[in-house]
């Protein structure tokens, strides 16, 4: 299942862009990974939000198809930016806490590793929906 | 203003990296644009819900800035993808509705233009704060 | 149309005990309004939160339904306040920004009327999905 | 401080006409119990799910005073409905992620518990800030 979502992920150019990696992809949660590159920052040396959403929006949708089974996209999402992403990786691990038959209830949070620390740098909720579901595909 | 804004868009690799353009800076309303790049999409060949996102949450950091007259970032938003983005341009225009001392709350509406013509892609709302107010700078 | 939608609004026995009445309901934008009464209010004398909340989540699905035209929920949705809700009377305007088969995203404004002036108080943005089609009917 | 939570909600005219309850106040965690009366039901039976929002946000709001240590109020939060909310009682949980010296980002899960089973119906997400601090009071 991991491979799927690896192959997934290397489909999107976007993704390789940004250099993203997907670490863990079951029921049970999912994560991405994504080493901070200089590219990746914004004007005072942090790691843009930009990031920190994609690899939010991302994190959920393949939360929401580990649980869903087949091709999905986010349809919305909300993001809280706590704390500056200053550091060597970003972490974004998500789940989905309830899934009917064509969309699921995802949260995810977003962490940056500094020095091998994890800290909370971001929390993230969204509805992943199928693409037959998705009101961006009706 | 517009010149000042250029500068700080300037400034941030991930703006560069994504190619962004500032059209628009001015209390009454800002505009974020974005060549659309092969690099930029996803496995279908849509514009990357990532890409959206990013064009979002900058235009509105630019919206409560013009209001808010000083460095600023995004606490936090939310987003509705409503249309598959396919086409050769992403437009964002985001306004302030509300302004306070060190916050503002703010919407944005994406386009993605497709052959000259103007589709809705994503809708979003967030709060802006000032950077000495931001909940992730305290 | 009107008359439907006040039926159903009439149906809703929290919304007689807040004492809700729907003004528009037309695929252009739906009005509710609430007359501030002091059951209403939270400690310090303003409208509590949970009544704008209410009134946007409600305003938000029959800007839903007057597109969809069928029976339909709020899915989700995002509200800021921006000023405390002082006043005599609360408007919540909401309207259909793009609706497909089964879902719309809309957005909603929430005023205080006070002393005949209508002031921002909350903005909102939402997804309405057919009652079928909904996340938590699945 | 359950107490000084418990002085604060009965101070709420709001909270006694919805029924709410403060069960818990703590900084590892907030709870809000709403006995389900028909007086906050929709047309289907359901519970309102303006009074889902209510317990959402008001769980919210407690659990960001629980950190924050003062006057609190919720600026912004985003819900999901992922369930309806059908039974006897509602449970809002909430906790804060992260806080800062004027803000807080925290969660909440609400249940609806029927024939003694919970069972989650809706999931929040949203910023508490200290009254001095908040969009709504600048």
């Amino acid at each position: 299942m991991l491979e799927l979502g690896r192959q997934a992920l290397a489909s999107q150019p976007f993704s390789a862009l940004v250099g993203a990696r997907l670490v863990r992809f079951a029921p049970e949660g999912t994560e991405l990974r994504i080493p901070v590159a200089d590219a990746l920052k914004q004007q005072h040396g942090f790691v843009h939000g930009g990031v920190l959403s994609y690899a939010a929006d991302n994190a959920l949708t393949f939360a929401g198809g580990a649980v869903l089974g087949t091709s999905v996209v986010t349809a919305e999402y909300k993001i809280n930016y706590v704390r500056p992403a200053i550091g060597q990786e970003i972490i974004a691990r998500a789940v989905a806490l309830q899934a009917g038959k064509t969309q699921a209830a995802c949260r995810c949070d977003v962490f940056v590793v500094n020095e091998g620390k994890e800290l909370l740098c971001a929390i993230a909720q969204g509805t992943i929906a199928r693409l037959s579901a998705a009101p961006s595909a009706e």
